[in-house]
């Protein structure tokens, strides 16, 4: 499998799907209640199932605290860490992150272990089964916290029950220039989902991008949760779809300038900030969803979507780049990757 | 020799040199007093002298008001004819056009003989000699109204004397970007010489290109306001060059920037307005004069200059085009003459 953002995918309105897990190890306090040489224990136990046997050349095990802080925004940018991880914090913390970028594991986040995969496209079944897969590999090692009645145990009240978060990304750019997002939103959240930005809770849907996810996980079996996700996904892609046809029927010439003009802008540009980028990028998916575009390859937008990034940029550089600098080097790094084919 | 919009000049600062001659024949009514009879007379007249012998192959000459307002704008957009003489008028008035468009003759104007050359490129002395050259054509078949003390004698004081009017066209970004043109107008104005749009007086410098020339014909030789005017015009070229040296150096990148994106966008969009196309290819020049755009032929714009006025358009499409139709045509012409090479 590659990652979400690798260039394999096909593009498209849907970009990634991700499951994630809440699981906590039995009799141990929660992480707001944890001292640091339990926390560490935790740690270093979870990362002995990943070095051990055959899987442990698929996995990279490592404390997060060990990091620089670009190297820790990077693992942000790419979805396998959380904004909460981010924070500072005393206790020991690792990370278990397989070499492909599908699979991450956060130890000592919220929850003794978020057990996270993320596929590129709308694959929830494929997603949840690998995820359930090192839930039960890990569960094997380790009992966890579980209630006859309540299901897994959390944290957040939110979580408890199946401990699961399924969410799909996806590129809504006619929805949301219709104003149907809201809509969208107070319609799914009666029935228990929500949509939010690119970067989660309360970030801005940069670049017409959302995630769909379920909010309530107490009473619900996975199967449920999922069942109704994956249709309130296939609703919304059919009126996204529908709202592109009419428009593009309505003014097919305002259609492809836009699309057109942003790959040109992208193919020619000197100065590029990150934000600039991804709404640019919007218009050129939509290009390649319409046959506007044929010589680009969609995936590289995926791709561009993480790598164009402050931190990942930064990286790519391989040393430290002023905000000029970075607006520069994003630029040069978009224009070869957009080079005509 | 080529007209001064076609695609066979060296691009650059410098667009065009005009030289305008206005005369009047003896003992004839200027044509605000003229009756229709002796304007048509005059006019045959004219018509006659380019008629006849080996030169008839190189011009054509017509009636204007034969022309429909299409043709009349296309004539206009190329500076074949003042705007003056586009407002409607009883009096029979004719043109003589070169088959190259580098010479035009008006005949009824406000004068009875507007004699005018344009050259490609900042070429004074070629443009005058042979307005000169055909004044004194002219001249040998017909005499003029002209007065020992005062010279040539016209309808407006401001003609009278040499009634030469010489202007070149130049592309000044640098300055303008700078608020630097006011002042040049009033050091110009006190020798004489005025600054003003592309399509001459009152109009906006749109696409950061302007026209100097002489306000001054009385008092003055032709060989000392063309000297004059050739000082003034290596003084704006030289700081227009100096400033834009210091602005390149100070900031290359967005220097860069702004003329890739101007490239990128002309090569690509769908929908294109005539105002946007003279702003962004102000842009391109300034990459060409730069060196940071290499593959597009400079003369190119000088040639969609004239190529992308709303009546040159409709008649490169050779059909009636509403507003929204003659941008969708004008961005495709301009994306197939851009193209890169």
């Amino acid at each position: 499998m590659k990652s979400w953002y690798t260039s394999e995918t096909d593009g498209g309105m849907f970009i990634s799907t991700r499951i994630r897990l809440a699981r906590n190890i039995k009799n141990k306090p929660f992480p707001s209640h944890l001292d640091k040489k339990t926390a560490q224990e935790i740690a270093a136990m979870v990362f002995d199932i990943f070095n051990s046997g055959k899987i442990k050349h698929d996995f990279d095990t490592f404390y997060f605290n060990d990091l620089s802080e670009n190297e820790k925004a990077v693992l942000f940018e790419k979805h396998l860490v959380s904004a909460d991880f981010l924070s500072k914090s005393d206790l020991p913390r690792g990370v278990v992150i397989s070499k492909d970028e599908t699979i991450s594991i956060m130890i000592n986040e919220e929850d003794h272990l978020r057990i996270q995969v993320i596929y590129p496209g709308f694959k929830l079944k494929e997603a949840y089964d690998l995820a359930r897969k090192l839930d039960t590999f890990i569960n094997e090692k380790t009992p966890y916290e579980y209630h006859e009645k309540f299901g897994y145990l959390t944290h957040c009240p939110t979580n408890t029950g199946s401990g699961m978060r399924a969410s799909v990304m996806l590129h809504l750019p006619s929805l949301t220039y219709a104003g149907s997002i809201d809509n969208i939103l107070s319609s799914i959240s009666k029935l228990g989902f929500t949509i939010r930005g690119l970067y989660g809770e309360g970030t801005k849907a940069e670049g017409n991008i959302y995630q769909v996810s379920n909010q309530i996980t107490l009473g619900k079996t996975d199967e449920e949760i999922l069942r109704n996700l994956s249709d309130i996904i296939n609703k919304i892609s059919t009126s996204e779809k529908d709202i592109t046809k009419q428009l593009y029927q309505k003014n097919d010439a305002m259609f492809k300038d836009r699309c057109m003009r942003a790959l040109g802008i992208l193919q020619n540009a000197y100065v590029l900030s990150s934000s600039e980028f991804i709404q640019l990028a919007s218009d050129v998916r939509n290009g390649i969803d319409l046959g506007i575009i044929k010589d680009i390859d969609p995936g590289a937008l995926n791709e561009l979507l993480v790598l164009t990034r402050p931190a990942n940029i930064k990286k790519i550089a391989k040393r430290n780049l002023s905000a000029d600098e970075r607006d520069i080097f994003r630029a040069q790094f978009v224009r070869e990757r957009l080079k005509q084919k």
